[in-house]
């Protein structure tokens, strides 16, 4: 009796979660050792409830590419840390007992660096359990700060999204005869790689924005200041790229002081934004006109600007997991392997998955000085590709974006 | 010998006001009985300066076409208030020497209700000095809160925007097993046309947004904290729509009671937006997940998703005001009169700038029911047809967005 396999989604959403779905139904459905795909709704929290659905009825063009234009993740997403085996026994039970109910042989998590963990702590007790089930783990994260692979499925579209609305917030904001700071707070803990992006328009010959501010440098407040009376010297309307968590010589957020110390159940720091934060100091210390702009769930949710290129990659990264795991291979991470940049070419290869959980991908050192030509040029090369062409829209009758979902 | 014309851009951006100074400039380069455009730049500010360009470079198809696909003020904007003649004597007699100097036979004003304003007091003083300068206002307002027009171009882009981007965030919100509130603030001082453009995913028959909140009614924190409750009867994830102008029973605007005596981290006022008031109100009342998006100066100036009906429409409002001066009007504003809504037509009639100026267009007390399907059918007959079509973009060598401006 062919074996069968589950899929669920967890983690922030991004615009090309679901055509990673599209491609692990697309191979499973193909596929001769795969006998029924299931979903799991809501990740690995909705399995343990057995909240788990027959995925059949979605094999259909129609039905795959309108996944394909949908943001965020149709079978529902979660949060959810899975305990260590020592200490959540119970739980891994209850996963092998639903596995063995559903035939289950293949096991694939969409997500980025906790649905990694989950994949590691799933195969390896598996493993020692004796099982045959393939865990494999599919990229997505818009933050991009995933190891072993060249970059995430998510990122390219939400780096578009980035520069796009840049460009425009850069020609809004130099239309008034007046002194002005306009500050643009940008997704990203502890990577800078989306700020990286909004800074695009900049790194591309433009003169904006006029300062970028990554994690992955300590920010000083009196420093941020004085660059911004520099900027002033050259420019009335200064545009201004940060990241949410940028943090001061001591590890700290920027603003943390007037933030509760709440954490989320990952433990992260809750972030009441680092761009309110700017935006009071530097009405503080300059008293010029000033604003701070989140660009919020919308720089992970705009499937309208979605990169046909990063819808097309995040497919064929679903789509190779589940070729991957037929062939054999558990434990591991589809992986992203660039083998040009012009034209952009790629290949999908599988990634240790122990050297991919809890290990994060930040910007390198020497990508961080923004001024130097030779730097500018690897940062275009290495992101402008997957930003590349207009992913497919499905319309409703009103000419409006038509959204799927199996919630 | 032939007379001049001028032209300026004032207030808040939009998508497609360039789109107005491109008919401005077609019409006026078509036109016999005009000889050259100026450009006035950053507004009758920019002109009392004497800071006033020759247009005729920009008459290409080229040139008009990329102006049209360009956010904001390709000429700058000004906030400045025009004194009336009593105050400000030296102001209008410098105007009229410059016009003189000039030779201006034409003076049209692309802007919302301060340019009509403008228009209103200069087509009043000259046409008592004895001058027969023609006075054209050319409306532009995201906000559509002009009267004797029947909508104003940028309306309809922004809509687009709106409506795009609240079914992305409904999307979004939608995926986590968890009660949430999300609160997105949207433009609107005094009137909820952008609001009720938000909300047309559910206008259209979806079910969310699950409220909407205009500023032509007064708000209630302990009715809003009600309707959140009753909301979450139904569904677990909650998306209201909200008028950044929201007012209380007294008039004051919501959320400035903690403004009063609040204070930032620099003993500053700390200003809060309404929607980051509200987040604070559900979090302290029923303390669940929450959050607030404000979609800030992005609902004015995402040119990528214009609406094609919108920026032709614009231009055509410019184009058809230069007609009517030439034709000897003055001292109006080119209105746009719906002839049809399915299948949509319109046609350009000039307004009487007296009835115009100083007025204010409000969402009209018996489309404050959006739960009557007959409201909902007329709000939607009303907003729909102005959002439709993808407007051409002009994108550079990268794939982004190509923006123009003369400053």
């Amino acid at each position: 009796m062919l074996k069968n396999a589950i899929v669920g989604q967890s983690g922030g959403p991004s615009a090309v979660i679901n055509s990673t779905l599209a491609g692990v139904i697309d191979a499973c459905f193909k596929s001769d050792d795969i006998g029924t795909l299931y979903g799991g709704r809501h990740g690995i929290e909705g399995m343990l409830a057995e909240d788990i659905i027959d995925l059949s009825a979605l094999y259909s063009e129609d039905m795959l590419n309108r996944l394909k234009a949908s943001p965020a993740m149709a079978l529902g997403s979660c949060r959810f840390k899975l305990p260590s085996p020592s200490d959540g026994a119970e739980i891994y039970e209850k996963l092998e007992a639903i596995f063995k109910k559903y035939n289950i042989g293949y096991f694939f998590y969409i997500g980025g660096n906790d649905s990694m963990d989950t994949i590691l702590k799933l195969s390896r007790y598996f493993k020692e359990a004796g099982s045959d089930i393939k865990f494999a783990g599919v990229p997505k994260t818009i933050d991009n700060d995933l190891t072993l692979t060249d970059h995430t499925p998510g990122f390219g579209s939400s780096a578009k999204y980035l520069a796009t609305t840049m460009r425009e917030i850069i020609t809004d904001t130099s239309i008034y005869n007046v002194k002005s700071v306009t500050i643009v707070e940008i997704m990203g803990r502890n990577s800078g790689w989306l700020t990286l992006a909004a800074s695009l328009p900049k790194l591309l010959g433009g003169d904006k924005p006029d300062l970028t501010y990554l994690p992955e440098r300590p920010f000083r407040d009196d420093s941020f200041i004085e660059d911004i009376k520099h900027a002033f010297e050259k420019s009335g309307n200064i545009v201004v790229a940060v990241s949410e968590g940028l943090k001061d010589e001591q590890g700290n957020y920027v603003g943390s002081s007037c933030q509760s110390g709440a954490v989320d159940i990952f433990g992260h720091a809750y972030l009441s934004g680092v761009g309110k934060y700017l935006e009071m100091l530097v009405r503080s210390k300059l008293g010029c006109k000033v604003r701070s702009i989140e660009l919020n769930l919308m720089q992970r949710c705009s499937s309208h600007l979605a990169s046909k290129t990063d819808v097309e990659e995040a497919f064929s990264v679903g789509f190779n997991a589940v070729q991957l795991a037929v062939g054999g291979s558990s434990g591991f991470m589809a992986c992203i392997k660039r083998t040009n940049s012009d034209p952009y070419s790629y290949e999908i290869i599988p990634g240790d998955i122990e050297k991919i959980a809890n290990y994060e991908k930040l910007v390198p050192d020497r990508w961080l000085d923004l001024d130097d030509p030779g730097v500018k040029r690897e940062i275009v090369d290495y992101i402008l590709p997957l930003t590349k062409g207009d992913a497919e829209k499905t319309l409703d009758e009103f000419g409006l974006p038509e959204h799927f979902n199996l919630l």
